[in-house]
């Protein structure tokens, strides 16, 4: 028996279903900070809660629609949640885009966990490739973790993006080491790393996370290429959970001024002090050249996740068309059309991301990784179309998406009335409902969830500047250069 | 003494500067509701605060850059605040439209003064142009009424907005009669109105609201064809402030927060119920013929005065700049193109509403009106602009602008040391510093002014369809198919 | 033997290239006129030839990269040109996709092949479900059609747009009942066709064109309900070659200015005047109820089919790099950042198109078909992208690329020696190679190829408001709201 | 006498109107080159003519509408062409705009005088503050040139753009001395230039030309900081005309293929041979200090005259609105949208350069200057909005634009009725009609007249990415980061 295995004592039953997940959160002793104060238990966190309960979404999925949310995965030879699954061939990839199309369909917002998933993938083919070219063992170390995180059904977290410090400075030549994760000691059960991750979504309500390295190492910053996965409760975590817009409103509003009171995303910078991971769950150390491989490949994975931005779309889009309605102008021209351009815009996203996944390829450990090309071509888009597809779902809502009055104004025994008899839309709408619908529109623009459906999609998975330059490298200008000129006439390269 | 005087008897030492506007506000009657309770006195309300200290800056301007905030008004033949002159030439409006501006970049927000002095432009010329045609004297009680109002330098706002119910149908028509604001009683006194006005910005801030309709109407509109003013404490009048997004940080955390912790906007409900309207403040009553035209004067002025918009954009633009230096990319080539653009946008915006200034022309009131094409084109590029400047402040602020820590959290002894090593920027720049850009980014983009910024960007002074429709209006199609079909060499129109 | 067989007497030596297939369209007896002028045999005539070239290219491709441009198709059994082959599977209409951008990188033009392709896939389903429901012969026809084409390898055309006349009109319901094709005249040989289809690629450069109905139809129409082929030469039909942007270049410019000397589009209206059609090639007459579903699907794989244009875009792209290099700026950054915003518009193209064919479903004939709404996306696209890309490119290579001398001026003693020497670019760049790749990006993007990498790009497969149309009929509205009314609470739909 | 005098002997009879002008052009020995052969007379050149008949439609303004085309300077104090005049206060740059705006919508084309216009100017205030500061007489030598031209009612033209060469080398650095225009030799009577002047619009069709620099100098420069005014036909010009699209039309199609007959645009590279020019006609020669402040003046000036495009963008709105109606189509609501979307493009052009108008600003020659960010954002507007306006116009006309056959093909007996039979529309429109506003169409969009109004709208005064340096420069973006910190909550800057 490995020295790991304690580690993995109290998951030994599996999780079955949404209830076994959330129960899985409670009772364990982590560091966790929101606005200033200890939180002891998030699963009883108002404000928490509701991200909790999105990423409970991906088990339910696995219940409703095993085919979607559940594969048999090779590895540990069970069933399992598919986003604990290595994929194997571009129909994997497919299904994965639609599960993820699916789950933003139920939650509206974000549900935390593609890095984890898109962090297996990338782990998969570079353990592979470290071991065969160096003559490591970190492959045989991932797939043990994996088998047993598979066995378990539970959520692996990612955690990447380092704090960075000064942009114009390698990780070894910041004035505060830390500001990159790195390995601050060795001995002989293994490593421990300090530093820190910020914005990573979902950490709080994973069971395990995977660190890596946020961008290409160079030799000197050997002791920064670091792979590895630690339990979310190890010593010497730390998580202080960010604000968002609007996420008081889970306790000062009711359930209707929040928009989305089921769902919510969650990010938290993590704070690692001296982090003890032990050999078996270490899949890359030192190992500097591969850190850059690694970066594109998981971005090329994770690019491509963002086809979860779709299912927002189609949220959002139905509650502009429920909007129109409610307001008996469905049926105008121009909100007709504006119902078209976003319809037009979010499919083209996912279009791209299909792309994407169809034409895979498979890498040397078998694992099938996505066209980089159309996945950043994809993310391109995701980072323009979500904008556009927000304003006009606000220009069909109206001005009241921003200016109605709160739930606890609806409820007053004064003015309740006042609000039912003037915020009356088409005759047989209720007023609530068409309330509930606006605070929806808000929360997916300029609320809770935009946060997720518009900074996110800019930033998450590289910010644009980051796709364009994998475009560019990628445009193969030498190539149709050399069509112009055989079109143009002219016999030579000029060069 | 004409018995309106008494309404009056409390306002006549004029109001100098900001104190004694915030003062003026203190100790009023009104019914005013906020989140399900009654506010005492807005002043004291930390949410409420910051849109009367936004309104307050418009006479904080006119004591500190006289010449941009105030004017000698020969109406009443005093100095009084800008906000409350009516336009005699193109230069007024110019003037008008550099404060506005400059407003805009003194609040970072609406500061909600542009209603109530785009209304007085409109029915200077509009009570002149009944007058003058019907033998009416709307409006000698409209210039008694705006003397009045200049001579105690008050704080006029309007309401226009009608809940509309049914979309589809003439108030008239309306299952419920008050969805449009309309006369239920007259007497020899006056008259009494009932109805509602919606999402107005800045009523509770003001003292006189000036009601008008909000669209065209039929001759069985007439009773609905109503213009009049009120002081907001008038008896029967009940106000509901909406919720804006993160409105409670003003409560909950801190100043840092709230992003701009000093100006907010304000929009409320506005409910009038059988509120008495003595004869002298009655400036259109049953004059339905006049009601388009009123609406048309009105959103001509008021859709210029949508510039302010490129005060704010000034800020977004300056803090994205800012965010950009904290990283220490401000040089990076891409980062630059960025600030253009936005600067290109915003000043396009800027052209577009000055042009409508400069090409002004005069009623026969002797007011001056924005040329309406203009005007409207203006406003046009306001529902777009902002949105890809503000996408692009968030692109270039990266993603922290919405995953960031809370101000308790940098204020606890555990995290606020960890917060501050870790979200350290370029060498010499204070992490709280950071923070505060970050904050305001978020406040105008995804927060409490993003409201102003972009949704009322879309909504105010109409929809984006309402310019367009204008623009179909006046683009003289018939004159432009002329000049095609002789280019063309056509001889003859083919209809 | 059937009555049909002779038609096919002089096509039995089947095509086997490039050569073949030119000398195939020397001495045939076609009505063809083209400025005025009546063109004695097209593979002569200067202005026609680059056509004729590019269609040629199919050939070529098909000799050269087989895998790419051939097919043993199992209805002839024999290999064929991929342009004659019925999809029967994603794989096949992912290919057939590949072979186009490779065309259009080929020869940056319109190939012209498409419309027969797409016509077949197209007659193969129809005919069967026509069969399937009423009993009639059609799919034994058309198959016994399409073996003879794929045994002699030759160019199927196709004939679609009718003239519409009064676009509020039924076709029977037309002043000139001639204004869309319909049967005039039936006997028991075959019927009797007359009409015009309108700008129509390719036409006589085909051996064979499929004619069918432009747009859905009632009993009414019964006549115009009409699908069939004819022999390109058959008596009865005229085709008048329509003019293209700077189409004489090809006679009075040398091959300098044309830009692309080689390679040219060709569109022309077709007359039909009483021509028979033996029932051997009838593939509907009458079947009203179909002639929609036809055109539903002809233009769900004729959008796709657009995909061409990101060949096309591939050599502007370089055409632009390689301008830029000219110039020496290639490195400067907005020129880079200019050349990757091409792309990315590029590759979403590309990804649209790509993801309908892999999500491609059967029919009841066994004929795969691209997904519809991304198909429709795809095109919709296509309808804006190349205009930016075209934009991009005109910015790169600066404003000579409309003002420069022409050939004859650099062949001239005199002024020949002054552009060498006012015209040189960077360093060992010839200025004749300069001016070689301006003119082809005058050619690509306001020249004769801009006709199909704009225009075309625009009305091709449909004008945008037709992708539009089809974009609504399949976005699920009603699936959208019930999403919305879930995550916002609504229990019931409120209609 | 002074020793030019001479050169303004044959000058000495005004030209009252454009018959004058044209004939003016006659009998001038001047060396021109049209692909590849000398031009006898350009009058008679049936490609050139449409060319200098835009010219002439200066003449006829000032002629039909003299309070817009012409003037009475004070400079030699009699009415003379708006196109002479010095600007000298607000009003007249405004009025310049509408002349421009109108000469737009008469031609349909660039006219060509506007760089001759600005290049006054900007001469007139350069040398003022040369004088001024160096004790020159260059304004003198520049009023008297001045007072010549407008007492003879000429066309000045304007001759900027060098070769270049390698972009990255100074004048002085290439290897070619002569890619810059320089002075090759000073003697007592005056100074000789030899170089090239690039893409010029007019320059044929003018009496004089003023040639300035490019751009910004170095002292080793000197001989390249020159200005000056030389006759047209002065000994040592040679001229290329460049080859637009579809220019041949203008020969080969008759009137109805050109799209438009009457007008088109003109450039040409203008060869400087050893030029002599008298001291009285030399403006600037090595003051290098002032090349970089005559160049941003002129680009500020003719930035803004960009507003001829609006009128362009007038005739374009109303050919496709005059297409839709042929079509019957003009009521549909997605047609009248896209005409709104054309206007909105339109008069927001129209909008920034009449600000950049009127909020222009003295120099101390007492010349006005339009506001310099103003007039960048116009201008770079302009770079985007045509083309998007020309795709529009494409989108309502229909393919029909680019595939129809040729006039000629309309006059032969054969098919000429086949042609009227088919693409007639609603009824009571002439076909011939309907093909001349589809050509017209074709001319703007894609034809000889797009060269004007997309790609010179693209590079003239100045590509895109020259605006956005100057919006970079001018966007005061240490002011906007000050605001965004105050209202941050900063106190200090953080630099």
């Amino acid at each position: 028996m490995d020295s790991s295995e304690a580690l993995w004592a109290d998951l030994k039953k599996p999780i079955v279903n949404a209830d076994d997940y959330i129960a899985s959160l409670r009772g364990r002793r982590m560091t966790i900070y929101f606005m200033g104060e200890r939180v002891a238990d998030p699963v009883d966190h108002p404000v928490i809660f509701p991200s909790i309960n999105a990423m409970a979404e991906t088990y339910r999925l696995a219940s409703e629609q095993p085919e979607l949310g559940s594969v048999r995965d090779s590895i540990a030879g069970v069933a399992t949640n598919r986003f604990l699954h290595v994929p194997t061939g571009p129909d994997d990839l497919v299904t994965k885009h639609e599960m993820q199309r699916e789950l933003g369909r139920r939650t509206g917002t974000c549900f935390q966990r593609c890095v984890g998933l898109d962090a297996i993938g990338s782990c998969h083919s570079i353990t592979f490739d470290i071991d065969k070219e160096r003559g490591t063992d970190y492959h045989q170390r991932f797939l043990a973790f994996l088998k047993r995180a598979q066995t378990a059904n539970i959520v692996i977290g990612g955690a990447m993006t380092d704090p960075k410090g000064d942009r114009s400075k390698a990780p070894h030549q910041q004035a505060d080491l830390d500001l990159f994760l790195h390995v601050v000691k060795r001995d002989d059960k293994g490593i421990y790393v300090s530093g820190a991750k910020m914005h990573q979504t979902g950490a709080v309500n994973s069971h395990w996370l995977i660190f890596m390295p946020t961008m290409r190492m160079t030799e000197a910053d050997k002791d920064w290429a670091v792979v590895g996965a630690v339990r979310v409760d190890a010593p010497g975590l730390t998580y202080v959970v960010g604000r968002q817009t609007n996420d008081t409103r889970a306790v000062d509003g009711g359930s209707l001024d929040a928009g989305n009171a089921q769902f919510a995303g969650q990010e938290s910078m993590i704070v690692f002090d001296n982090v003890f991971v032990p050999h078996a769950h270490v899949f890359m150390d030192g190992e500097w050249q591969y850190a850059a491989m690694l970066v594109e490949r998981f971005t090329t994975y994770h690019r491509s996740s963002y086809v979860c931005k779709t299912g927002l779309g189609d949220v959002l889009i139905g509650a502009a068309a429920e909007a129109a309605s409610h307001n008996g102008v469905e049926g105008v021209s121009h909100i007709k059309d504006k119902l078209v351009e976003m319809t037009h815009l979010n499919e083209t996203i996912y279009s791209s991301c299909m792309a994407g996944a169809y034409r895979s390829k498979p890498m040397a450990s078998g694992a099938y990784l996505n066209d980089e090309m159309l996945s950043n071509v994809a993310k391109h888009n995701v980072t323009r179309f979500p904008f556009e597809i927000a304003r006009l779902a606000q220009d069909i809502a109206g001005g009241l998406v921003v200016t109605m009055p709160s739930e606890r104004d609806l409820q007053n025994n004064e003015i309740g009335p006042l609000i039912r008899k003037f915020l009356q839309g088409k005759s047989g709408v209720a007023t609530v409902d068409r309330m509930r619908i606006l605070r929806l529109i808000e929360n997916m623009t300029i609320g809770r969830n935009a946060v997720g459906y518009l900074t996110e999609s800019l930033h998450g998975a590289g910010s644009p500047q980051a796709q364009r330059i994998q475009i560019a490298r990628g445009m193969q200008i030498d190539k149709k250069k050399a069509r112009a000129r055989k079109l143009a006439g002219i016999s030579q390269s000029t060069k």
